[in-house]
């Protein structure tokens, strides 16, 4: 088992009716609140007015940056940071799914300091302080709400990457699965993929720790339970609830301890995608994870069989393998890139990005050849 | 699933050599460190002497308590309050196991007032501050390095009881699995029963969460895949890390989240035992839950079958509970009062204060009848 440090300060405010707490808990931060939220189905669902009312009844000042975009940009980051610079913010609350978190929490870095986000990205500098931050997440998947990582795109340098610092950790997160009712099937899938695809990325990297690796197998088999029922019960609240709390707990580190800190070569590969041709996060995982195994049955194998006799109930890899790309399809999870409209032509220019990038992984580095023959196993 | 509020704050610090970290963690929280200990081992394993050492060159300024005893004792807590709260102390360091660090978590909110710890135990008062603790674990068991939760016992009043505030969770706790080489056999095998046990009493909750119960089987499963072979190798790195992490896993809020806080009868009813005859803390775990779950068949024949599925592979109830004793007594654990020299002359005696105590459980809360029934079991 490999040394590690656990640390997780976010808390995490689970349940039906979990967001009437808002209105004690973000005063205890101060007045004036930069309120983050994306493009119109807040506003759509009424979970805006739900919230705003609570923050006014609360005699807060609101200062507001609608408009965050899926795959968030680091734009929006810098122009929602001269808002809350300017107006002095003491607290950021986000409101969203992943991209609205992941900017908020560097939006709460950015506005201490005098430059663009983009340069803690690439190490130019470093953050000191953060503004506090409180979440309420609408999307099960990425996990951000209880964990120290954002990922960021940057159109000008054509890079997505992700970031990681303890000063980013949500204060408080609050979820409450019936939120999530009106997220539409099609993401709703992509969310699950996403869950799992955050616990293969822990599960393959170098470390070696029994009960992490058990942890794993936990979430991925409660995804595989609760994920078809939830497919088939969009406004279930059992259904909503175990998958939003297996997606939470597949990335907020649980998973990693004493393991080295996982691979990620397959989210360096998925984030290409996304950069270019905008595919969903969790679909871009779905597609890449069932191939990048392919890739791996010889090299990876034992940990492949560990996986389908822990989930499957079958040691065989291939069987494995194919037991996964059936379950994502199952759901709706797209498993090749022609799925997406994405076609031969494109090859070129993906393997060109992730070269680039060095999406390659921790663990299991993958070099031009084996880009190759990977983009033949998605095709 | 229930609503929860998932919150743990403490920063862990796990594996070979982390305790060299502790002259750049203390300095932190200010320069008079209150150093609590227990009897002896500490001195006679070097570590007093390594951390001592530490603490000079760093330079605080040290004021110790020492001689903390097993079921821990609340004369010891108030009188080490005092030494803190004369010396104007800014942060207490802990160094031992189950006993030293619950003590010092209830020296950390006892030096800021001006009464006894125990009138926090009988709700006459409310913490509102505490001294930061830092804690340096010497044995896997109790799981207390990473929860709000202290046990104590007054002798004056007969009564051994839990505590619990958000103000006792150690800042950081250090956990080097090479620290606990040196405790004997019967202590470790009464830590893999504590451990254990705190699954079972979160596992036989009144709530349900299908995540919750895989992580405590994930937890009970490598607890009885590595005990074994710890208990064949006291100096084995991978043996001892792997116990250590259980038992911290195993009672820092992860396996109670969604389930209503757990049933702790069985904890309630040991304690009794502890405080009459001085049974170790574990080895009055295992001596009861076997009994308890006898006394359960029907009553929780589907769990325990479900656990036995889990865990052994059989369903069956009977044979689960036998699976588990022969566990316990494989590792060298006592299932029986008789192995611990607890005669039918003193049963009593126990009933007795079970009643007066009420340890009853919060799920399956049990009758006069009941403690009849299960001390026959136990016998």
């Amino acid at each position: 088992m490999d040394n590690f440090v656990s640390y997780n300060p976010t808390a995490l405010h689970f349940g039906k009716g979990v967001i009437d707490k808002l209105s004690e808990t973000i005063p205890q931060y101060g007045k004036r609140v930069l309120f983050v939220y994306g493009k119109g189905s807040v506003k759509r669902s009424g979970l805006y007015d739900k919230i705003m009312s609570q923050l006014l009844k609360s005699g807060m000042e609101v200062f507001e940056y609608e408009g965050i975009k899926p795959n968030p940009k680091v734009d929006d980051v810098d122009a929602a940071a001269v808002i809350g610079r300017e107006k002095n913010v003491d607290v950021i609350l986000a409101v969203g799914g992943g991209s609205v978190i992941d900017s908020a929490k560097i939006i709460s870095i950015t506005i201490p300091v005098n430059h663009s986000a983009w340069d803690f990205y690439t190490y130019r500098a470093k953050p000191k302080v953060s503004v506090p931050l409180i979440a309420v997440l609408t999307l099960a998947a990425t996990g951000t709400e209880m964990n120290p990582f954002a990922v960021l795109q940057n159109e000008k340098t054509g890079r997505k990457d992700g970031y990681r610092s303890d000063l980013i950790f949500p204060r408080h997160s609050f979820l409450d699965p019936e939120v999530t009712y009106s997220v539409p099937a099609n993401y709703t899938a992509y969310g699950i993929s996403d869950l799992i695809a955050h616990c293969f990325e822990n599960y393959f990297s170098k470390g070696d720790c029994s009960l992490s690796d058990r942890f794993i197998f936990s979430i991925i088999n409660d995804a595989v339970e609760w994920g078809p029922k939830l497919m088939n019960n969009l406004c279930g609240y059992d259904e909503r609830a175990a998958i939003m709390y297996d997606a939470t707990m597949a990335l907020n580190l649980l998973t990693s301890n004493g393991k080295d800190g996982g691979d990620w070569g397959v989210h360096g590969m998925g984030h290409i995608l996304s950069l270019l041709y905008e595919v969903p996060h969790g679909a871009s995982l779905s597609i890449v994870f069932p191939a990048w195994m392919k890739l791996h049955c010889e090299r990876a194998g034992e940990r492949i069989s560990r996986l389908g006799k822990n989930i499957f109930g079958t040691s065989d890899v291939d069987e494995t393998i194919a037991s996964f790309e059936a379950f994502f399809e199952q759901i709706g999870s797209p498993v090749r890139l022609s799925q997406v409209g994405i076609g031969a032509d494109k090859h070129e220019a993906i393997i060109h990005l992730w070269i680039r990038n060095k999406a390659e992984g921790g663990n299991f580095k993958l070099k031009e050849y084996d880009y190759r023959k990977l983009i033949e196993l998605m095709a």
